[in-house]
């Protein structure tokens, strides 16, 4: 078992009731050190997702709601989960995960059906003669370098934590478009946007819990204007469209607009055979801190 | 009182919970007229967020997240809101529209402050020289044709109901960009786009109630590839970024893909002073059936 698949893990303890625990090794330690680790995000919404696609008559998770409420702590937590429609074509849960008697994260996820997979790449079916039922389109892919050009963001500063714990970016890889690296020497690109390629740095395929890990594991797009500090995420809402087939996934996010605090972050997530797998956009606060300078592969 | 007002009002009978009904002066009639009417689920989200935002410390949603698990029935519903956090930048209700003891909608709103309204245009901050806080940074606008230049939807048909109510085309204004009314005459431009001025046939400056409305009032951006079927919407998630100033909204709508029958829906809405004040994106699902040929200004 992948440390990913341990860290996101489950355990049942009544029909809509399960024990998790928010694992270090998926932690992200804050600028400075001072605080607690948080847990990626990502993370946190796979080990929702596992709870609620192990109920669901419908695999996938084709649209999920998180709204990020408190830190979580690295300490048992549980995740109950709630039914509100089954539906032949898509059902609805309510998902929280809950620490303290507290919810952490509280989730709406709507399952159903998305195309795709190793054995699917290429058999898209026309359209319809009256333009609807196998409709099949798709927008212009976002420009990517060749992975060979991409920065490798390495093990940065704070990944790995007092006791000697590797946290989040020991764990994932993300390589980044040169174009979007800037802000590493102080010299942000002035664009809100990121684009990399994304694996677990285990051997691992992608699948619905990676994607829920690859929606949300770019450094935030206002890097890119400057705004280096710690940028919590208020509420993310993703949509997964296609089954990734094995290999690396590119991961393109921009920003819209920056005021009061506020940013919105929407990601694209494309896999290996070039189709769109995943959607993602954010809302969150524009950090009031500086983000130490990151050093490409040095982990502290 | 506006029709909207009316049409979206909530009685309140003790804390977190309120009397509603959804009203056919908002509701859609589907094609071919023999499905009872359905709401739009703009004016659903707008009642219940005046649930919340009436027990919030905070004035904004700035991030309403709703899944659409029913049709709702022309008949009274309860509103029930539950706090899951309260916090000094942001507050997590949840926030359901329930009929005969099922959920209809089920929301998660997280309200906030944004900048904004009618003495606030012109006096963004500069960013702070550590690019935090104060930062400000938007995107560019996308291209609109004058309004005079834009063709009115009108009262398509279906709008008056067989018992003479006038239903959501009677309500609202859209007008659209020509470009994007290739549809009605049976020749779709091949992109699922829209984009068109939306404002309320009565005379009611636009607010956060008002921009649940707009954020899913065009037509769908499927018709654009020629799938004018019903297109319910399954999940739908939107941001307030700013309080609009008097005067219609610019509503622009893009797809970025359509597979195994989903599709997803982004828009954006700017207000008369140029400013992006609203942000949504939604998964519905492609419609099977055709839609009748809407004609212009012409209600059943």
């Amino acid at each position: 078992m992948t440390v990913f698949d341990e860290a996101t893990a489950i355990s049942r303890r009544s029909e809509g009731l399960y024990d998790a625990k928010p694992d270090a090794r998926f932690a992200l330690v804050a600028p400075g050190g001072t605080a607690p680790p948080a847990v990626n995000g990502g993370a946190l919404m796979a080990t929702v997702l596992r709870a609620v696609l192990g109920e669901s008559a419908h695999p996938h998770p084709v649209a999920t709601s998180a709204h990020f409420l408190r830190v979580p702590q690295l300490a048992p937590a549980e995740v109950q989960v709630t039914w509100l429609k089954h539906g032949n074509t898509a059902s609805t849960a309510r998902a929280t995960l809950v620490q303290d008697g507290k919810p952490v994260l509280d989730t709406t996820v709507t399952t159903g059906t998305v195309p795709g997979g190793p054995g699917a790449v290429g058999t898209a079916a026309e359209p319809a003669a009256d333009g609807s039922g196998a409709l099949d389109w798709t927008g212009p892919p976002p420009a990517f370098p060749d992975i060979a050009d991409c920065i490798d963001l390495g093990k940065w500063p704070g990944t790995v934590a007092a006791d000697g714990t590797a946290g989040f970016a020991a764990q994932v890889e993300v390589l980044l478009d040169p174009a979007s690296t800037g802000w590493r020497n102080n010299e942000p690109s002035g664009l809100p946007e990121m684009r990399g390629y994304f694996r677990l740095r285990e051997d691992r395929d992608p699948d619905a819990y990676v994607l829920a890990l690859a929606v949300d594991a770019l450094p935030p797009v206002v890097f890119g204007l400057g705004a280096t500090g710690w940028a919590p995420t208020v509420e993310l809402t993703w949509h997964m469209r296609a089954v990734p087939v094995p290999g690396p996934l590119q991961v393109a996010a921009r920003c819209r607009h920056v005021s009061g605090g506020w940013f919105d972050e929407e990601a694209e997530v494309w896999d290996a055979a070039g189709r769109l797998v995943a959607q993602s956009r954010q809302l969150a606060r524009v950090g009031r801190g500086r983000l130490r300078t990151m050093a490409n592969g040095s982990a502290e």
